[in-house]
């Protein structure tokens, strides 16, 4: 094949042209004629080549094989979509202190082989079919029974599987959010809840995060004032912060929603980074007005897409409606096949409990280099990979992830995260990626040319 | 685990009690302790049981073990989402002639399982993370090729892989659309074009199909009163009428589309299908204001989830921001790498040549059955597995759909493909999925009791 691709890249073999003879080739290379064929079959089906019956094979035409990737320009606005269109499509020679996940060799190779091999003798029908819309039951039942051990008793019918954690709050939005509604964030809050807004045409408004929740006198005042439809937040480890909300704050802010009648959407994305579970809205409430989302991209694996929803049945069933026509149903049942196998495998849960320990440690040291950087953690997270920094004194943080840019080194600035672009002084930092040794040198040069 | 599973089940062992000690159990059951490990470690991963340091493992609660899954009721109102719905949550034991894709028997599984077989050892990174935003590289360069054969020249990051066909219409809708807009559809057409359009808050304008394409006045009509923003279609093989566009009336529609400035979503969705290619809005456009897109789910595979959209370079860019948004991007990477090994896997090709003369089989058989009831197929479609059958005279085809429900067939009545309303006498039937040989009873007793 690769004899064949580089004869036709270098015009040896041109547009129209015929083909080496299968036995002849075979003969020349010392190879099989089985071979051969297996090989044009394959550049056939590529499109490369193309065969005519009684006269061979044939080149197709002059194409662009030289295919590479097109990395986002240097020079793209810092907005909401910078720091993920940058991590996501920087290249591989990039560092990623500024990304949302874990590095590959940071995650369970093994259990994810395992469940793929046992995908290989799955049912006919699991590889073909589309599946239930609601997604796989067993993997719903798996969560159900979970969430029963946090004392929150939901049915499986009650689960929706969805295509991301991400997908889950955009159907969320949906079916809830009318153009021109209301929506509340944390400020600072995930960047992509942002971005997913906009595309609701709904306006935003935003209350500041203090370590133990959203500032409790301004939630009530946002509420009374601007009457969102929607309150959107994490629970577990809030992103960026890495605040947890206190029992306090969980139960004035569920009698403040009650109030006021404001539905919740609880982001669970963070859950197994705990290392003791804090309090849910979603269990404190019992589904009534909380939506609980989440997903196994930032434990498991983000290449396996898959969300859940878990709501009341009445909102279940016309999420399972607006799933099936925006995108003819959720996760693949491979991918949820997948995640039920590899949850279910003991193994995963020792991969969680050390890699809870591994990123405690990684925290304290990534903390001390940052100090030593005059940058300063907000607080000291009860776990996750992220500390949110404040920078020395004067320093914007937008020129520095920019400056950081030239050096191939994604940063996430800390106005991406707020909707009142009051951290511009602030960076939100992933302790997992910042393992190269030349990254405190790449920070010290990037400080001082954004000083310049 | 199937031993516990039943204890906990039957109450033999109640919430809070310890388990039996893994050695005792091993030994009564002639079992190493190794295996015992095992299972326990898989129920306390699945949520079951519970390990407390030096107490050993107990039952964690009562939990609801035997879960069902809930089938959609049998009065549900028939609208675009009845087919869905019932098609997809009905249960292995329906027949489906309503049902918009092949049995899983008749899908080319030994392909895929050697794909997923190769996935077990792809890279670590390709298991575990996002992936770059546009989608897998290798299948667009396949694509890429593929349309360049068809005398499309576009560059691989021309085209974004998307979740599924339907998604990318979504994400297009998402771009071009504002609430309230108007947007252009066949009539009939595809129900869940209807459903995805609601979902985006716009107005719904028709045109009747005819066996070469749209009614030309009338699209001229509808394009001059109405002023669509989109027009969507199928190409190659019509859904649900089987008519291709001929040459003319490819190049009128393009012609109008110009002069009224309206942007055409071509899905090419069942492209495989056809013995012979036919003419192509996206190719004789050079997808200047047409946007070309597709999936696999036919021909590949329903389970493993991705679509595609080819188009104009700067669209593309503002939808992968908005997929971004939406779903933090698009198919999952062991999906891509799933479908580009499946196409490029020289078996594939010959898969589909059989496929066609199957189903070239398939549609005279079913044509006469049908025709021994009454049932006229409007046209002798070129490819694929739906026929479009007119009933007899007076016939309600969502009564008959009613009545056919309740002995288990789903069946697809013609109004949920029409703007208009007005196949209230039509039906459409998948040859494929119709080979049980008490149909053709199953359908005259249906037939008769509709009537009724």
């Amino acid at each position: 094949m690769e004899l064949v691709r580089r004869r036709v890249a270098t015009r040896a073999l041109a547009p129209g042209e015929k083909l080496p003879s299968i036995r002849g080739l075979a003969a020349s290379m010392g190879v099989s004629p089985s071979t051969v064929v297996e090989a044009y079959d394959r550049l056939a089906a590529e499109g490369l080549i193309r065969s005519r019956p009684g006269s061979g094979f044939t080149v197709v035409g002059s194409l662009p094989l030289a295919l590479a990737e097109v990395a986002p320009p240097v020079d793209r606005a810092v907005d909401p979509f910078w720091v993920s269109r940058q991590s996501l499509d920087g290249g591989p020679d990039m560092l990623r202190p500024g990304c949302g996940w874990l590095p590959a060799a940071w995650m369970p190779h093994a259990t994810l082989r395992r469940a793929v091999r046992t995908l290989a003798k799955a049912d006919d029908a699991l590889l073909t079919d589309y599946g239930a819309t609601r997604g796989s039951l067993a993997l719903r039942g798996f969560l159900a029974r979970q969430f029963a051990g946090e004392g929150l008793e939901v049915g499986a019918e009650q689960i929706l599987l969805t295509a991301s954690g991400t997908q889950a709050v955009d159907l969320i939005g949906r079916l809830l959010l009318q153009p021109g509604d209301t929506v509340l964030l944390d400020d600072p809050c995930y960047f992509n809840f942002q971005a997913l807004l906009r595309a609701h045409r709904v306006k935003i408004v935003s209350v500041p995060m203090t370590p133990t929740g959203p500032d409790m006198a301004l939630f009530a005042q946002a509420l009374a004032v601007h009457r969102p439809r929607l309150y959107i937040t994490n629970a577990a480890i809030h992103n960026p912060t890495g605040a947890t909300l206190s029992p306090q704050a969980a139960h004035r802010v569920l009698t403040l929603a009650a109030a006021h009648d404001v539905t919740i959407v609880e982001d669970d994305i963070f859950a197994e980074f705990e290392p003791e579970p804090s309090p849910r809205l979603a269990v404190l409430d019992g589904l009534a007005r909380v939506i609980r989302i989440g997903s196994f991209s930032k434990t498991l694996s983000a290449s396996v897409r898959c969300g859940y929803i878990a709501a009341r049945a009445d909102w279940i069933e016309a999420l399972i409606d607006l799933q099936v026509a925006t995108n003819f149903g959720g996760p693949s049942p491979i991918a949820s096949e997948i995640v039920f196998r590899a949850m279910t495998d003991g193994n995963f849960r020792k991969h969680l409990g050390a890699l809870r320990t591994r990123l405690a440690k990684k925290r304290r040291e990534v903390s001390g280099m940052l100090e030593a950087l005059g940058i300063r953690p907000w607080l000291e997270p009860r776990g996750g990979f992220y500390l949110w920094c404040c920078l020395p004194d004067g320093c914007d943080a937008a020129k520095l992830a920019q400056a950081a840019l030239r050096e191939k080194v994604v940063l996430a600035p800390g106005n991406v995260f707020s909707i009142a672009q009051t951290a511009g002084n602030w960076m939100r930092f992933n302790v997992a990626q910042m393992s190269d040794p030349d990254l405190p040198a790449i920070l010290r040069r990037a400080l001082k040319s954004a000083a310049d």
